[in-house]
C-alpha cells in the first residue's frame, strides 16, 4: 500500500478537477504555458474578492492584477504598486562563474534590488521600500551576508531611488542561496496614473533609457572559462601588463551583468512626459517590445540605425567574446553578435517606453522607433522593414 | 593566479571594512547573530533615507522597520503593512515526509499563504494582497502548480481574509521548490494604530487565539517512518478497518502542520479591544512570548492551568507519537510531551496578544496569563512560578 497515494484523501479532494495537462512538466510546457496552471485560479479568486467587496459596499483596491511589471492598488493620494523577483544560485548566478569571477553576496544583493526597482520604475512610480527574503546554506558566512546587505543598499543609491528603505525580511535555510525581494512603490502626485504595457497607440514614438546588450555580453564572457582577453584584464590588475582589449569595455559588460543599475528616476520622468506604455527590459529588447506590442495591439517598428547605434559600442566586446570561443570565430561576425546582444539580451533593466508622437522625450531616453497600426492579427516587432524574431530569456526551456 | 581572488578588484573595494566575524558561518553563529551582519547596514541606509526625506521637506513613510511581524508605512486613510516569508523544499517541507504523506503543491501554497496572512493579522491589520514568487525544477508538473494556486486561494478563504487578492508574482527555476510570498495589508479605519510587539505593560492580560502545539505534533508524526497509529489510519481509508487511535486527532495534527489556518479576523478584533502587543506564534509559544517580553520590557507569566488546558487534547497524540518511537516510550510521559508541543511548537500561527487588565477579551481569545514588572534585567517568561526555558525553532542550529 502506498501511503503517498493516500495522502490525497487526507485533504478534501472534492475540489480537484483533473486537467488533461496535470502530469505535463514545466520543461515540456515552457514558462508561458505553465503559468496557465496558476493564473485562472488566481483570477477567479480575485473576481470573487471583487464581488465580496462590492457586496460590502467597498471598492476592490486591486486596480491592476497579474501581467504587468507591478500590481497596482488604489491608494490615497496616489496608487501603490507592488512587484517581486527572485534570484537562485546556480540558475540566475554562479559563484564562481566559469571565467573565475564570483557573484558574491554584494553582486546578488545588488542585482536582486535593481531588478525590483526597475519594475517599480517601469510603472512610472517611485520605490518606497524593499522587503528581502534570504534563504541560504548554514555554511554561508557573516561576510557574505554583510556584502549582500551592502549590495542592496548600494543598488538603491546607484539607481537613484533616494526615498527607498529596506523595511524587513525573512531569513531561512536552503541548499542553494535564494533571494526574493519584493518592492513597493507609489505613483508621484504629479502623475498618479500608472504606465501600463497596454497603452501604446499607433503613431507613438518608442524610446529607451539605460543600456541594453551589455549584461548579455557580460554573461557570455562570464560563461567562458578560458578567454584570453579576460585573463589579460585580470592579470593586469596584479601585474600591470597592458591588456590587448580595452578593459573598460569588458568591465562595463561584467558590471552590467553582475551589478546592473536601472535608471529609476527616468520612469517618473517618462510618466510626466505622457508615456503611454512602459516596461523594463529584463528578458530581451525584442521580446519585451513584443510584450508592449501584444498588450497594446500595435506593431512596433525599431529603426535599424538606432539598433546599430546601440550595437556599435559592443563590437569590441563581441570580438573579445568570439576570441574566447575559437571554433565559433568564423561562424559569426562581430557586428552581428553585438546586435544579437542588443536585441536578445536581457538583464540590463533599461526602460522601454512609448510616447505620443511629437512629445519631447525626457532626459535619458533615445528614440528607437515607432508604433504602427498592426498589419496582421498577431502584433509584431519589425526591425527596419523586416519582422524580427523575438529571442530572449525563457525559463524551463532547454538552452 | 586565482581569478576569484581578483573578482573583488572588479568592484570598488573602498567601502569594504573587514569585520572580525567575516569568515564565521551561519552554522557557527546562529540565526540571531547572522542577522547582525544585515541589520546595521539596513538601518544606516534607512536613517540616510529619512534624512534625505526631511531635507526634501517630505515625511519618511517608514513608521516601523525590521523587527516586528510587519513593516509599517504611513498611508491614508490608514497605514499599510508589509511582510514576507519563504518555504524551501527539503528544509521547510518534504515530498514525501518519512511517514509517506506529501507536502504537494496544495500544501505548500496553503502554508506559505497562511504564514504571511498571520503576520498581517498580528499587526491588527487586514490582508489586502499577496504576491507570490515560485522557483521550481523543470520537472515540476502543471498539476503541482495548479494545486499550488488552489492552496493559496483556499488558505485565504479558510483564514477569513475575505478582501485579500493575489496580485502578481514571479516564476523561476531552482533545484528545490522555493516559495516566497509577500503580503500587504492595511489597518482598519476603526483601529488605525498597528499593534506592535513592544506595547505590553505590567498588569496586561496575555491571551491567545487559534491553536498551538498541533502543528508540532503533526511534524513529529510526519517525521516517523513506521508509526503504527498512522499506518492504521491510512489503512482504514482503504480497508475500512477501525484504527486503534482517534484518527480525528491525528488528522487535526497533520492538517495543522500541512495546511495551517490562522485566525486572521481575530487580529482586527484584538486591535479593536485595545491589544497592547501581539504577534503570531510561528516559532513556539515560549519563544514568541519571550519576544513580546523583551520588546515590551515585561515579564510574562503563563498560568500552568491554561497551558494544561491547551495540552490536554494533545495527550492522545503524544501517545501516538511515542508509540512510533518505541525506544523513547519510557523516557517521556504523554503529558509532558503534549506540554512540550504546546510550549515549544511553532507553525500553528495562532495569535498571542496582550490586553489591558480588565479588558473584555475578543471572541476567539482565551487568557493564558499576565504581564508583570520585570524582576531582572533580562525579561523572562514564567510558567506558573518557575522560569520557563524558551525552546523553539531557530535556523542554522544543528537539530
Amino acid at each position: 500500500m502506498s501511503l503517498q497515494k493516500n495522502a490525497r484523501t487526507i485533504r478534501d479532494s472534492s475540489q480537484r478537477q483533473e486537467h488533461p495537462l496535470r502530469d505535463a512538466t514545466a520543461a515540456a510546457l515552457g514558462e508561458s504555458r505553465i503559468l496557465r496552471a496558476f493564473l485562472p485560479i488566481i483570477e477567479n479568486h480575485n473576481a470573487a474578492v471583487k464581488d465580496h467587496q462590492h457586496q460590502q459596499g467597498a471598492e476592490d483596491p486591486l486596480l491592476v492584477g497579474p501581467g504587468d511589471d507591478c500590481a497596482v492598488f488604489a491608494g490615497s493620494p496616489t496608487p501603490t504598486v507592488l512587484t517581486t523577483d527572485t534570484l537562485v544560485e546556480g540558475k540566475d548566478f554562479l559563484d564562481p562563474w566559469p571565467a573565475g569571477i564570483s557573484s558574491g553576496g554584494y553582486e546578488v544583493g545588488y542585482k536582486a534590488a535593481t531588478q525590483n526597482l526597475a519594475d517599480i520604475a517601469a510603472m512610472g512610480a517611485e520605490p518606497v521600500t524593499l522587503v528581502v527574503s534570504l534563504s541560504m546554506p548554514a555554511h554561508t558566512t557573516y561576510g557574505w551576508v554583510e556584502d549582500f546587505a551592502r549590495g542592496i543598499t548600494d543598488s538603491i543609491v546607484a539607481c537613484g531611488a533616494h526615498s527607498c528603505t529596506v523595511s524587513g525580511g525573512d531569513l531561512g535555510t536552503s541548499n542553494d542561496i535564494t533571494v526574493s525581494i519584493t518592492a513597493m512603490g507609489r505613483m508621484h502626485p504629479d502623475t498618479p496614473k500608472p504606465v501600463l504595457r497596454s497603452g501604446a497607440q499607433a503613431g507613438d514614438t518608442v524610446a529607451f533609457a539605460g543600456q541594453v546588450g551589455w549584461a548579455d555580453a557580460g554573461l557570455r564572457l562570464l560563461l567562458q572559462s578560458h578567454n584570453p582577453y579576460l585573463a589579460d584584464i585580470m592579470a593586469k590588475q596584479t601585474t600591470g601588463k597592458h591588456p590587448r582589449c580595452d578593459d573598460k569595455v569588458v568591465q562595463r559588460a561584467l558590471t552590467a551583468q553582475l551589478r546592473p543599475t536601472s535608471p529609476v528616476p527616468a520612469g517618473v520622468l517618462a510618466a510626466r512626459a505622457g508615456a503611454t506604455a512602459m516596461l523594463d527590459v529584463s528578458d530581451g529588447l525584442l521580446k519585451d517590445a513584443e510584450r508592449i506590442a501584444c498588450a497594446s495591439a500595435v506593431d512596433i517598428s525599431l529603426s535599424a540605425e538606432a539598433i546599430e547605434a546601440l550595437s556599435k559600442p559592443l563590437v569590441p566586446l563581441a570580438q573579445a567574446i568570439l576570441h574566447g570561443q575559437p571554433r565559433n570565430e568564423d561562424a559569426d561576425s562581430y557586428v552581428s553578435l553585438a546586435q544579437e546582444c542588443v536585441l536578445g539580451g536581457g538583464e540590463d533593466h533599461g526602460l522601454l517606453a512609448c510616447f505620443p508622437s511629437g512629445a519631447l522625450l525626457p532626459e535619458g531616453f533615445v528614440a528607437l522607433g515607432s508604433c504602427l497600426v498592426p498589419e496582421g492579427q498577431q502584433p509584431r516587432v519589425l526591425l527596419g522593414q523586416r519582422q524580427a524574431q523575438a529571442r530572449g530569456w525563457e525559463h524551463y526551456q532547454p538552452l
